[in-house]
């Protein structure tokens, strides 16, 4: 079955807010074999909200509809969805007692703003917010299916996960899709496209690939659908394990696994440690790991060396080889994966150096050089990149693909 | 005028991909003075791409689409546009030539998927992609204009700025609208909402205020149109004005400034430098830092000590001190910031330890207290926080509001 999400919001539509609701709200009903077909964003607009509104529901049974639900001016979306279904708002109790005691555990009274969180929709099925003052609401019609949510990001993700996953399911019984999600990196897409040329000639008909290119990663994603649930996931098992085996050395992880997940869990299964030392890729590299629950368990720490002075300081690099082979040299960043290595006591560690940009390119070492050192108790080995001229893509670049060096160092060292 | 945007791909519905396009679009038409009134997300299906061209065309005269043009076999953009328009795909030799010459430059042979990157809608303008290999189409039928870009958010943007932007500000001559954003941090929505209640009653008609929550940030947008530019940017000067004077212990900055680059420019300017140590941000302050351009000119570098040990070798701390208060107190931090100071012989630390989450916390302190220590020629002192239960959100707001911290340390030290 199909559904349609509309998100409603000028800060989106002007791009001062990127919408992650809606990717969220697709991943979490592609979870549940709910098809998403449609995201419509719009303004705060009355006019625009009852045209999409009115729109979605011509093609779809469901339409999920965020924003527009807080307490400030702009606000419109209650009033509008009341008009469309023809009825009027009222004080819902329990909501008014919800909104009351969130407010007094910040020490703050009600105002005249924030009662208004406590209407919704007549005859609309209410969601308690556990996560913020405006409810979610939940209108049933015809056998049509409107829900309401606020913008706020966990505001929407607690109601969904709560309330309107589970709903929906009960309502709506949808059929099975499944969907694979294998991750490459080392390709380009259409050296990758060539690689699998004779794997998707072979694809059964109920499975369709597709290409997620996120550079340095490549999601190749199978989908299956069906009724039977068993029979389509033994055939994925099957896609899955031919796609693995027909380019076993690009393929590093599955689903929604990050690198740093990955190399996390390995580390962690081996009881080995990490460090790094880190100079153009200032602190992301460590910011990734970290962002892992539990990363405190293989992670040891970083030196940020941003200066010269702490490169030679703090991670013991010869002053002459940043004299003479420069901070970006394959010479440095061994140095400073040893360095590191053995100031932190770790089993391994990673090093960067390199010219993020957009200025400090020259002709020998132009923007977007970068030398990534991996050291290990079998010693240290430096690997080469020549990136583009985006700053932030040159630094997320360089992480995960040090990250990815890493990986195969320990599987190596195995 | 109004434009919109067709955004296609499975990825996007599924929310594998966020669509960071759209909001990148809006934020470029928003500058030219043209309102993106809807964005529709779409799978790569002919009659859904159909559909949403024909209902776009209805409504407006200029539609973007972007997706579905790479050289794998799920793209299908480019074949229904034809369709649409009612002609047919020709080969373009220029943008062959272009093909070919990228795919030497990487040491790549012309192969069969690649040579259809040559293949555009007859009649259509054609737009040389610099950044990879399918070029951008602008069809004009009846005055509406519908232009197609890959989805690459590298080649769409180049796309954009170089030839679609000045085509559209020449075809259309576009209305004025201006925005002025200012961003606030140190209070919640409604709060905000409750200090702005008498500004918001006196603002002049042609004059709208927006929340834009994204925490710790919120940024209040003010949007002004009409005809006459020079008298809209006078009006928005003084109601600005007014704004900042309004709520002055809030405002930071304004537009598109993150806190990072508001703290760079004002350490800069002051020939002052920055070192950071960080436990629970984990390199993440580090890394908003390093992502300005130009940063190595005032930040030296960061001990990320995840470990307790480093904590006591790297940065001094007093190991009784993590032994007796722990390492997420307000001596630890206040010892990590005067650590880091001397060792890297900076002006200013940072110093921020906390339990991030989602495990880690007692009753004394649970998930989200974090310690943030900041260190300068004056001394040092410490804060504390009481996030939630989010580990990345916690990791964000920790490392915004430190610099906001430090923002403030920078300012009293004038």
């Amino acid at each position: 079955m199909n559904a349609e999400i509309i998100s409603i919001g000028d800060e989106l539509l002007i791009g001062q807010t990127v919408n992650t609701n809606a990717s969220w709200m697709g991943q979490e009903m592609s979870r549940i074999g709910v098809d998403v077909s449609r995201v419509t964003v719009i303004s705060d607009k009355e006019d625009e909200i009852i045209s999409a509104l009115e729109g979605a529901r011509d093609r779809v049974d469901l339409v999920l509809i965020t924003g527009g639900l807080g307490p400030t001016r702009d606000d419109i979306t209650k009033i509008t969805i009341a008009k469309h279904f023809g009825t009027k708002l009222v004080e819902n109790s329990e909501v008014l007692e919800n909104v009351k005691n969130r407010l007094k555990a910040r020490g703050k009274e009600l105002n005249e703003l924030n009662r208004r969180q406590a209407l919704v929709p007549d005859r609309a099925r209410v969601f308690m917010n556990n996560w913020g003052t405006a409810p979610g609401m939940w209108c049933d019609r015809d056998n049509k299916v409107v829900v309401s949510m606020p913008g706020v990001p966990t505001e929407m993700k607690g109601l969904m996960k709560e309330y309107v996953l589970p709903a929906i399911v009960e309502k709506f019984s949808p059929p099975v899709i499944i969907h694979r999600t294998i991750l490459t990196t080392g390709v380009i897409e259409a050296e990758l496209a060539d690689l699998l040329k004779n794997f998707e000639d072979e694809l059964p008909g109920e499975i369709k690939l597709a290409y997620l290119p996120s550079a340095p990663v490549i999601k190749l994603r199978l989908s299956a659908r069906g009724k039977d649930r068993k029979k389509l996931e033994t055939i994925l098992d099957k896609q899955e394990d031919k796609l693995n085996k027909t380019i076993p050395d690009l393929v590093f992880g599955r689903e929604t696994e990050s690198m740093e997940q990955i190399v996390g869990d390995m580390l962690r299964k081996r009881n080995m440690t990490l460090s790094t030392a880190e100079s153009c890729t200032g602190g992301n590299i460590s910011h990734l790991i970290t962002s892992v629950p539990g990363s405190s368990e293989y992670y040891v720490g970083s030196v940020v060396a941003y200066s010269n002075k702490i490169k030679i300081n703090s991670l013991g690099v010869d002053a002459k080889v940043l004299d003479n082979q420069g901070a970006v040299s394959k010479e440095a960043v061994m140095q400073m994966a040893v360095g590191v290595k053995r100031q932190m006591e770790t089993d391994f560690s990673i090093a960067v150096s390199g010219i993020a940009g957009p200025d400090g390119g020259t002709e020998d070492k132009p923007v977007g050089t970068v030398w990534i050192g991996i050291a290990s108790e079998r010693g240290a080995y430096a690997y080469r990149l020549s990136l583009g001229n985006d700053r932030a893509a040159n630094i997320h670049m360089a992480s995960v693909i040090s990250l990815n060096l890493l990986r195969k160092s320990i599987l190596k060292s195995d």
